[in-house]
């Protein structure tokens, strides 16, 4: 019996008609740690985002664009069926929920670790359907004999240094807006806001460095719910200073029941449905965007001014890995693998480096087909032909947080494969160059990436950017780059100055290539006439794009100048951490086309 | 005492707060017949959108970006204070109306010529105020003696040859569409979708081929409510042979008060107050956009043929206006409405015309800075500078209906000018050009006309293009270019295949000149890939862009490439009506550059 024929098994016993075992904490978190991977660990699809439901006779995982093929090898033998998000002839998840819930039956899930969006969604989508929810099954235990324990990660405080706000200074302009929504409590539980609120960062889980914890903000209180073994006697101290009540982790669901008579902001897509449920009965509840949020991503002057050195240290590590990769791949018997860790040790070397901001995509021809392809030993590529290399990586420094995509001439790459690189180029340019009038949004923006695509008859099924965080999570709402709203992602925000988001266009061939050149970019103001304010970018990541795979003909003068400035911009960031022959092959990596 | 003053006098008499008149018919028609025009008549402007509120002390008027400047000169010395909507700091007619409805008070309007989206949407933002709606106050009788009288013009026939699907095939579409919507009544006021269901025309509104009616359709009958005056024998048959049963206009209102426990669609944007308020309590109401819109815009083989042959027959004539426009304007001291009436006369001498689109706008240099000036014997202007004309003009002919923009260089445009005039071009260009992926709406493709002129921080302060009804309105819903979205506009649809919508970015500096080039462009299929269906623009607009005024060197090789197509393609169509000097100089203003 494998594990999803035993949790059906289990499922016909307790009288449950479906299971749902979403990719989520209790904070909905968008990576999480060990303790939390029940989807993957039932399933064997390891993809970052993913929803498994398990019926008594049937088992399906939705997930999205990125990772259909990874789904499909991945579930290959798990008789769990893929379920492509918004592609033809596939059901929503609620819809197929509808389709097999009938009146008298009953779904389980544990309420802590999907959001009260998706179960009120789900409601109103089952309409006058009587099925029973019972929101406090966790069956992981059963099936899990070694489930990780929870992450017990010690506690770091961030300097005002770093962050240019202290905590007391922030938790003013969230009260701010808390009384401009007509609230007087909040209940956060996103981790990111929570560490970016106290200016304090984890490690609990992997790239995101965040800790575990919910935090309860009334106008004359703030309590911290965390595990007391991540502090240190500075970081109490600092708690202390800062008049911050802490408590146990797990004290939230109890002491929550007591509070009474309030007018609750809750977000929604943040809040985990037990929470809500918790709190509904006794306090006025509005369900709004958690007022952190835009805080946070409007960065300020100082977190700017660190997220550029942070990406100086990046394209130092970047452009010593392209030495590398371009010298070294024939004679090294290079892999895919092998080339992850050199780029990890260029960045390891870096002072003030903390770890990868994300596990590295490096993968070669036709692994990097798979949008979020990540190379292990047992598939493992050797560099033995000619190609492209895609690398995606990012650090987490004590400055900011990267995230940058090179994809690398292997060899003497196809005509082919230098037209398609030479399109994404023109995307990222296009999308980069752009001014608008404040009030745009990626909606509005995104087809200036994907129009030179799009033109070729080829598109990349996921969005053209995000937002990334400042010494935080490198996946940050509520900015980004997508042609349709999806609304659960919440990456549609007006982009306004001080916002950080990516521009990475690509190219995925089944089975053949793949290409991404992905660069981070600050909003900007462009000047204000008589017409408005016009906002624009300016383009933070400092790395060379591979003019070996470019054909210098399919760019206009305005693109040819757009790269050539950017090159110049890189090697005089750059240039001065270089020597020797290292420095003599940047020149030519940035020379003008 | 000035109208506004007597209508102020009038509301204290009867204990009346604030008074609304919109600009809108029994129909929310754009364009209106006389009898409707009390905005205009009440507060001097005579743009074709505001809304003018009439409160005891107060009265103010709301306008869109389209006629800031024209309000402003039409306003002055009246007393009515111009309320600029999307700008900062103007309050929207709800919020100010909101602002000074107390308790207790009392607003009055007539409920015919109001949506019952806006009645709706108002008694929302009033909120829980007891505001009292006196929805049946006409008091425009009072202050207005010579009102003119409601039209009687002949309806005809408009062949399918023309339309190419006869009414009752569109009968049974419609039903089809009801039965999806789970409607089995609709009550169609929209004066274009009945013109187009019964493939019929009228005369009753300038520029649109429509006659004042209504149309009640149920599962067994379909009832046509209109003045019997102006049905011929042969049109009264043709209704007759159709099964269409026919009663008098006003019967409506009496003859709704009986129908029952019907399931309706109503189109809220739509349908009168007045008539929703009659149907409301006896039936279901389902508020939905008219099955008739979407059927509509999307043209057939036949229309989209027939809608070629009207552009060609609109390309002769602006072609020949162009002609005489760059030989005599010197030599006539021609003037604005001299070149109007010129223009005129070359489209009355084609066959099937019928009438132009809308008023034509003329207007040179500093005249054409208003978006939608009109020149009159008052404010009429010589040609005898250097500069630019702008003329946006079109035409009803039997085989359909153009929108067509060319601005001409008079003389020596300056250096300014022309590279302004080179920048639309390329925005033309961008949008005429795109393929995108099936799913787009123009708000994510209004940035590829928008873009090159945001560059240098001008916007234009309207939408980038709209959709053009076949024989019918040449503004159609539910197609459009805009980069927010309006939703009282309606113009927000999914781009697809057969649907036609003008490209017409543009450049206004106040006081100074007005450039606008605008093409109408057909939705075609691109071709499909394992990536999906792609959609691009046929341009069906065929009169030359005058090279007079372009600079070369801003274009790069692709909008070359594109222009000398494009050029191609008109020189093609059109020169077969042209002979000696006019072809002669036709070659030359269509040569490649």
């Amino acid at each position: 019996m494998n594990l999803v024929e035993s949790l059906q098994y289990k499922l016909r016993e307790d009288g449950i008609n479906a299971y749902l075992i979403p990719t989520s904490d209790y904070h909905q978190s968008e990576y999480i740690s060990d303790y939390f991977k029940s989807r993957a660990y039932v399933s064997g699809f390891t993809g970052s985002a993913g929803t498994l439901v398990i019926a008594i006779n049937d088992a399906r995982l939705w997930t999205d664009g990125r990772y259909f093929l990874q789904a499909e090898v991945e579930l290959e033998g798990s008789n769990i069926s893929l379920m492509k998000m918004g592609q033809k002839n596939f059901p929503t998840i609620n819809e197929y929920l509808a389709s097999i819930l009938d009146d008298g039956s009953t779904l389980a899930f544990d309420g802590k670790v999907v959001s009260t969006n998706f179960i009120l969604d789900l409601k109103k989508d089952l309409g006058k359907k009587s099925v029973t929810f019972k929101d406090n099954v966790d069956l992981m235990d059963l099936v899990w004999p070694n489930r990780p324990h929870l992450p017990k990660e010690q506690i770091f405080i961030l300097d005002e240094f770093f962050t240019g706000k202290s905590y007391k200074e922030k938790r003013k302009e969230v009260m701010n807006s808390l009384k401009d929504s007509g609230a007087n409590a909040l209940l956060l539980t996103s981790l990111d806001d929570q560490a970016w609120l106290y200016n304090l960062r984890g490690n609990d889980i992997s790239y995101n460095p965040v800790f575990l914890a919910y935090t309860l903000i009334l106008e004359d209180e703030t309590i911290l719910y965390v595990d007391k073994d991540k502090l240190s006697q500075e970081v109490s101290k600092y708690l202390k200073d800062n008049d911050i009540t802490v408590k146990d982790y797990d004290k939230v669901y109890s002491d929550l029941v007591d509070v009474k008579k309030k007018k609750f902001l809750l977000d929604f897509n943040k809040v985990n449905y037990s929470l809500y449920n918790i709190l509904k009965d006794n306090n006025t509840i509005i369900n709004k965007e958690n007022p952190t949020l835009i805080l946070k991503a409007i960065k300020n002057e100082i977190e700017i001014k660190n997220t550029k050195l942070a990406h100086i240290k990046d394209g130092i590590a970047v452009t010593k890995f392209m030495y590398y990769l371009k010298h070294n791949w024939q004679k090294d018997e290079l892999t895919e693998c092998k080339a992850a860790d050199y780029l990890y040790d260029c960045r390891k070397a870096l002072k003030g480096f903390i770890e990868p901001s994300f596990t590295t995509i490096c993968g070669f021809n036709e692994d990097a087909s798979m949008l979020h392809f990540v190379a292990t030993p047992e598939n493992d590529r050797v560099l033995d032909t000619d190609g492209l290399l895609l690398v995606d990586s990012g650090g987490q420094y004590l400055e900011g947080t990267t995230d940058i995509t090179r994809t690398f001439a292997i060899g003497n790459p196809s005509h082919e494969m230098k037209v398609h690189f030479t399109t994404v180029l023109k995307s990222v340019i296009a999308l980069a160059s752009a001014v608008f009038l404040r009030g745009c949004r990626g909606v509005n923006l995104d087809i200036l990436a994907r129009g030179p695509i799009w033109k070729l008859l080829i598109d990349y099924r996921c969005g053209t950017g995000h937002g990334v965080g400042h010494v935080l999570n490198v996946h940050e709402a509520p900015n980004g780059f997508r042609w349709k709203i999806v609304p659960e992602r919440n990456d549609s925000a007006e982009i306004v100055p001080g916002m950080i988001t990516t521009d990475e266009p690509g190219i995925y061939l089944d089975r053949k290539y793949g290409i991404r050149t992905e660069n981070e970019m600050l909003c900007v103001e462009k000047g204000t006439s008589e017409f408005g304010d016009f906002l624009g970018f300016e383009t933070i990541t400092y790395a060379p794009i591979d003019l070996d795979a470019i054909l210098p003909e399919m760019l206009t003068e305005d693109e040819k100048k757009w790269l050539n400035d950017y090159h110049e911009m890189v090697y005089e960031k750059i240039s001065p951490y270089l020597e020797n022959d290292e420095l003599a092959w940047f020149k030519k990596a940035t020379r003008k086309i």
